[in-house]
């Protein structure tokens, strides 16, 4: 099935205690776009670059199946940066540098061809871009997931909470579920939220892992514990590429599913903290990425004995 | 078969976001023979009270089946006493009072029908005298666990080491393994510490779950996403009070076992944080504990498929 995706392609400078990448490739939609490559060869990108992009990273996006026809090239304007440093638990990390360019005056346009996609991943992004993007579909997806960060609800409270009401999936992290609901517990957040219009909700937690809320279903899906963890960037975004990329892929929305869609998320993050920028996503094959998922079975897998 | 545990068993005054409760029944022995006692009625306890405590929690304990031969009790001394106060997160909490009383002198002594047990459940205390308790032992048991605390890495690391090298699980929590090992990532920790004596190490992350390392196996088992947590005080010592319970009772040392040792003490933590003190943990019955598991077996249960 067809997979639809927006969000920020762009340069990041990333500091870790493992080192340091200067204007190395990364945004939300370069990951999930990556991520959700090794599921899926039908995928329709929308976003905008400025002219100092490299060309050799938009060729190895084509030659996996990513169609980039929808995504504007701006000449003499440069991509959208960021900068960031994380802090030594690998968790916290503070921005140091965020250039708009590109990304302060982006209309999200859609060729026609991409107008009719089953599943949508809206990458973070303002949510009237998120909603622009909705507005111009032919048919309701059968998914159409977003993700959102702290930044929207200081900011965009009002566009946020309606395109919030557009979607299926609400996939944030668990101090942005606590901020919007108001709410500490995440089993009385995430009640709230799904008030709020989205049937399923994920909350991230980091090296913590995941969980998905559906009704009164609650799937818990570990990270897996890893000796070293290079750079978090794009691990977020890298999930939620997985899990789009195995639900189009697949195109079955039970529970199950979802659940085995939520594993192999966290299975395509687990390789992304592994190497700097989006290097490691660019060297997976079947056979890594099967035998990454054995992993998380032994992890949980165990007998009741009930 | 049997389980000897040592620990305090003492008075705690408890404050949370949801209420207060003074002279509250806890310590770590208490907690644990309790959960314990749902598996095996075959429990020796080791601990010291002044004539304060209540005789109507004595009785509870021996109808339980938790022999009390071991439980010194101390005429016209006050039982060990400990104030503290829980943060809005639940997770991180303040010392406000600590009043040793009885606990200051305290010099464990076995009964001799307590030195030929198979399990040895050894709860937090100064790492003396949880080799004192090793030390009266006529036969090796065939699992002895440790829980300790960063206190006694500050104050008594010589000790601590030594006890360290006699036992086979040590369960800590995260922070505490990051202290013990010097290292962030809880997979190089796990790795350091097992070099120090112990062939299992479980290291709990509270709300986040626990791990269990052995050799280079891991496993993960999460905590039960909770509406309410009303008082978390006494949650790691039901854990282990659960996990060693269910090991005497199946006596199998296998891996699988110790996965669904962990589940079953994951478990009894998810009860004992529902209400003020224990008493959650005298109410609960077989059909409780099984409807529990199956809620832990649906959180992380799925078939990937592959």
């Amino acid at each position: 099935m067809s997979l639809l995706t927006v969000g920020t392609v762009a340069f990041d400078d990333i500091e870790t205690p493992f080192g340091k990448a200067e204007m190395a490739i990364g945004g939300a939609a370069t990951y999930i776009s990556l991520a959700a490559s090794y599921y899926t060869k039908n995928i329709n990108l929308v976003s905008v670059i400025g002219d100092d992009f490299p060309e050799e990273t938009l060729n190895d996006m084509r030659s996996r199946g990513i169609n980039l026809d929808g995504l504007q090239v701006r000449k003499g304007e440069k991509s959208f940066f960021w900068a960031g440093k994380y802090h030594d638990n690998m968790n916290d990390r503070d921005t140091l540098d965020t250039q708009l360019n590109v990304l302060a005056t982006f209309d999200p346009v859609l060729p026609d061809t991409y107008k009719t996609p089953e599943y949508l991943m809206l990458g973070n992004l303002t949510p009237d871009v998120q909603i622009r993007v909705i507005e111009q579909l032919e048919k309701r997806p059968k998914l159409i997931a977003l993700d959102t960060m702290n930044f929207w609800m200081d900011n965009a409270l009002g566009s946020l909470m309606k395109v919030i009401k557009m979607i299926d999936a609400l996939i944030i992290n668990d101090e942005e579920a606590r901020q919007l609901s108001g709410e500490h517990s995440l089993v009385k957040a995430a009640a709230k939220i799904m008030e709020m219009g989205p049937k399923y909700l994920v909350i991230k937690k980091g090296e913590h892992g995941a969980l998905l809320f559906h009704g009164d279903q609650i799937f818990f899906a570990p990270a897996l514990p890893l000796a070293e963890v290079f750079d978090p960037t794009g691990a977020g975004d890298t999930f939620a590429g997985g899990f789009m990329g195995y639900m189009s892929q697949t195109d079955d929305l039970s529970f199950d599913n979802m659940k085995r869609g939520i594993i192999y998320g966290s299975a395509m993050a687990s390789f992304c903290v592994e190497k700097f920028s989006i290097q490691r996503l660019l060297e997976l094959d079947d056979i890594a990425i099967t035998s990454r998922i054995k992993r998380f079975v032994n992890l949980v897998n165990f007998d009741a004995k009930l």
